[in-house]
């Protein structure tokens, strides 16, 4: 086994890697432990996902600060009239009463996904159920890309930074798994308590440009709150000189200098969410490391026609 | 449980059945044990299948009279140069030597389904095994719609029709799965065959009409060798006189009108091979009872958009 997970992380010639977003956003509910395993069933070695943590503290694999209501049923099979509670507002134990097995017609966010299973009966899974599902066969040669979700604009939702990378690492460490994962977020303030509290954890930052009508509040640039004080627009430069192993851009933002700049520093290049086969092919083309994707197996298959593997 | 599986296949104020298309061809490996599970487990009830029957006897689950190239590689992992030797003429265990896990790239065939996973090690099953599956928790539920597979064009590529009945049943009756299938086959000298050896077990008559250019030579028309000497236009009404419970058009075929007759000859119809949302969307409005698909979630997508169920 590699000290830690960036040697299966790394592009090497005909190889570039395939991450699973939420498992595989495109096919199967996200963020959902059956998610998690037929993606992993299905040929992929990686899988993004998220954590947040919970008013008990628990790690738990979800993407928004707030049950999301195209996605989320209650008790009684309902449907969320208006996001719901914040995560960090409930407990493990009530967090398992929501079902998040399904999208919900008719609304823009199920739109996105129309090939996407719907379930009954799924739960938003705890970390520590994934990291139990990793340790042991067959899934021993699996890596996890793990994104710790926290937003400096809105410091409320979440728990105190310490707190909430405490979280996340309990789990990790417990089973033993600091060689099998990285640790990703657009707050590089987390990534900065990762660095203090696991230091030989490999971290990744992710990035996204600021441009004209842009859909996300997430926007790195020279000064934002986003990069904790860090400066500078060179950010595969920042990213190095910070210690950071992997740069994670939004696809859009990547041009090929920067590629090289970034190999040239040592760092991985994982893109970010890469799904129109036209789009995964010029990222091939790129030369990145990894391709995050909400349809994996699309990724897999456009990777073979350019004469490609992924492990 | 039902006396025959026809109950949960017959539609119903607001539920259509969804069908699994060999298992879900469009996300994975077709007629593969791997791609039954997931489907199942990603919420599908019925899934469908092909049977042929080898040289030792074993009916087993794969579409093509021989292996094909575009979807097989051999013992070394390559792909065959051109379509393998017919099922008929190898041994089970000689079959499994053969990894059917995934699509070759660059060919017409594994262009059609780029989002198709791409395994390894993946072998033909047997019926037997499937049967296996679904006998136990937690596929008590689910059916199986067995397309048997014979050409009357083509007789020296499968069985004596009473061998490849026999064999295909023989997995069938020994799991006392009965009640959890339906048999269907284009050849329709086949259908009359097991209404000799099984005729408690449903049967679902496949047609497919002759058009200009059709691409396929399973034409079903009066006097054609496909309907084993049955005449006339009406198909709804032959195969409701020759004792079916089933009709399973090609969808393109189906017409409203078709759709009462059928329905008020107490025949269940289910339509093959539904993919693009556009033609899901016109088959519900046409009221099927089931919709055959290669993207079963696809369907159950679809369903719930225009406010059915498919369970």
């Amino acid at each position: 086994m590699s000290v830690n997970a960036l040697s299966d992380l790394r592009a090497s010639p005909g190889i570039i890697r395939v991450h699973g977003h939420r498992g595989a956003r495109g096919v199967l509910p996200e963020n959902t432990m059956l998610g998690f395993v037929q993606t992993f069933n299905a040929g992929v070695q990686i899988v993004e996902l998220d954590v947040l943590v919970t008013a008990d503290g628990e790690a738990v694999i979800t993407h928004n600060p707030a049950l999301k209501a195209a996605s989320t049923r209650d008790e009684s099979g309902e449907w969320l009239p208006e996001d719901g509670p914040l995560i960090a507002a409930v407990t493990y134990d009530e967090l398992t009463r929501y079902d998040v097995g399904g999208l919900r017609p008719q609304t823009e966010y199920g739109d996105l996904y129309p090939d996407q299973a719907f379930l009954s009966g799924l739960h938003v899974p705890r970390l520590a159920d994934l990291c139990a599902l990793v340790a042991r066969p067959p899934y021993t040669d699996r890596l996890l890309n793990i994104e710790i979700k926290s937003d400096p604009t809105l410091p409320q939702a979440t728990p105190p930074i310490p707190d909430l990378v405490a979280a996340t690492l309990s789990p990790i460490l417990e089973r033993g798994l600091s060689n099998r994962v990285i640790l990703q977020s657009f707050d590089w303030r987390v990534l900065h308590e990762c660095a203090d509290q696991a230091p030989h954890i490999p971290r990744s930052y992710l990035s996204y440009l600021p441009r004209p009508n842009a859909p996300m509040t997430v926007t790195i640039y020279s000064g934002s709150p986003w990069m904790d004080g860090l400066r500078g627009e060179n950010l595969p430069q920042i990213i190095a000189e910070d210690g950071g192993s992997v740069w994670s851009p939004y696809f859009q933002d990547l041009i090929a200098r920067d590629v090289k700049v970034a190999h040239d520093l040592g760092l991985i290049v994982n893109v970010w969410t890469v799904n129109e086969p036209s789009n995964i092919d010029q990222m091939i083309a790129l030369g990145v490391d990894g391709i995050i994707s909400d349809y994996p197996a699309r990724v897999q298959r456009r990777l073979m026609a350019h004469g490609f593997r992924w492990q």
